[in-house]
């Protein structure tokens, strides 16, 4: 089968997105975006750094358009459309059907359509590139914009896509294996708590790693209390059993959302979660400017020197 | 170095794109683009598949965003920005100096600002998206519009990238050797030509593979003379030698348009072109719906089975 008729096979599918006037096999896809502004983000997914090579295509499809919306989400923006760069080493077209079905789906329910692609041969890989819509003119969820005095909030548990991936074939690890595998981008959530947080990101790198970017960028600080970090159980267990903090909240891939929001909106947030069945739980607050602190049953606990995921570890 | 203060030296460069509200390092970058139809297009650029190992970064950065902005020529729409994916081995900061030299030489020229990026540990390879705006109700440069009576025209002149990559030790190539390193994308014509043509395509992958894909996105056929196909005089010199038009036009690389339009415009393209420095060769004419057929000093040749570059090609 030829590139082409592979393209019109198994990427040639538009979500229900008035935004696109044409889609996969131009030069370039149009788009007609209202006058808005708009998010753009882009992720690479590669095999050895993101991946293994016997994953599940489907889960990998889901997952690699997943984290790009997670990035939408984590700015507040309304995912309209992406772009789908694939690399293999040949073509091999029932791994190119399952990864279709899983990029599909995920597209399919939040709304997004396929605006473009290319096909290449090279180590098996996914760069996708997605773009939203921040309506009105309420903030973006920046992550240079927490303010003293603010709580800190962090959506779901974190750890379960770590412990997973640490205990691959541990019984009793089902939920954790779907939050590896299938994660659930916060976009709705996100969209609905622009203009009440000041500050968001993804935490795709581990929790704190991430809100200490966060804070970085912001040029605060924060006292951050470990016990208020929300666990699921297996990753609550672990932590017991374990001793340990940060092999598991230093190990990424939660693809939950760190925010920064002031007091007097913490009602209205906690509201927005119920009513999308979004946990969130407040870890600590930002109280200055002298960087990320933490402390555990009030004790001060020192900061390790890796506080999360480093995409060049060992190198 | 760590992975975020590289991308800071290296990858936080805005040419002078008032789109841009805010660039790399969020989650997502915002743009306020201006209320008309946007071209978003993708390409990946992988070493092995279209670069070799020895290749020098700085040229490759620029070919990088060169191919893009091809893409967005051949839609006659005006570049405002992008994002880069970059995968390498390991972080090697001369390298990255040099590819990022070659990107931001290239985005300053055409007025492109890098809006974001992601850089992660894989086999070296770049996939950049690149995004631009079409002014006014013109229609884009589709490939299906194609009409029966329209002329076919090729910018420059092709075959000089196939060349150098086939004789990369040949003395007498610098030119070719241009081409194929440091691409000039259209950019500027394929603005200038919508409303004037009716079609167009960039031909990365050869002048007669991508006009075929034209005519057939068209449902249309055309008769090409290949004495009237623009050569270069090494290119010429070569077919001559040789003997052999397919070997050289099949080589894909070319980052020049071939577009078509109704005669009653051929006169206002000519005027485009010879402002813009842009030289333009009429190959043939849109006769029917019958597919691609080639004459050689009015005689017919046969087309070869393999008229262009095959990203897949004896996989």
């Amino acid at each position: 089968m030829d590139e082409d008729t592979l393209i019109q096979r198994y990427f040639s599918f538009d979500a229900d997105s008035p935004g696109l006037i044409q889609g996969p096999g131009d030069d370039a896809a149009l788009l007609k975006l209202p006058p808005e502004t708009c998010a753009i983000s882009t992720d690479l997914f590669l095999q050895g750094a993101h991946f293994d090579p016997g994953d599940d295509p489907a889960d990998l499809g889901h997952k690699a358009l997943a984290v790009n919306l997670s990035d939408l989400a984590a700015m507040g923006a309304t995912p309209v459309c992406f772009t789908l760069g694939l690399a293999m080493p040949r073509i091999d077209e029932s791994w190119i059907a399952g990864f279709s079905e899983g990029v599909k789906g995920l597209a399919r329910e939040y709304g997004v359509a396929l605006a473009g692609g290319d096909l290449s041969r090279g180590e098996l890989g996914v760069c996708i590139t997605v773009i939203g819509t921040l309506e009105g003119d309420t903030p973006a969820l920046r992550r240079d914009a927490a303010m003293v005095g603010d709580r800190i909030g962090v959506t779901g548990t974190v750890g379960d896509a770590a412990l997973a991936r640490l205990y691959p074939d541990r019984a009793g690890l089902e939920s954790c294996r779907e939050r590896l595998y299938r994660p659930r981008p916060r976009v709705e959530f996100g969209c609905n708590i622009r203009g009440h947080a000041h500050a968001a990101m993804d935490i795709s790198d581990g929790v704190l790693k991430d809100l200490g970017r966060l804070l970085k960028a912001s040029g605060k600080g924060a006292l951050v209390e470990l016990m208020e970090i929300p666990l699921s159980k297996p990753v609550a267990d672990e932590r017991t059993k374990s001793g340990d903090w940060f092999s598991i909240l230093g190990g990424g891939e939660d693809y939950e959302l760190v925010f920064t929001a002031p007091e007097s909106e913490w009602e209205d947030i906690q509201r927005i979660g119920h009513q999308l069945g979004v946990p969130i739980s407040s870890i600590g607050i930002v109280d200055g400017d002298d960087g990320l602190r933490l402390t555990e049953k009030g004790e001060s606990v020192p900061l390790p020197s890796q506080l999360g995921y480093d995409h060049f570890g060992g190198a």
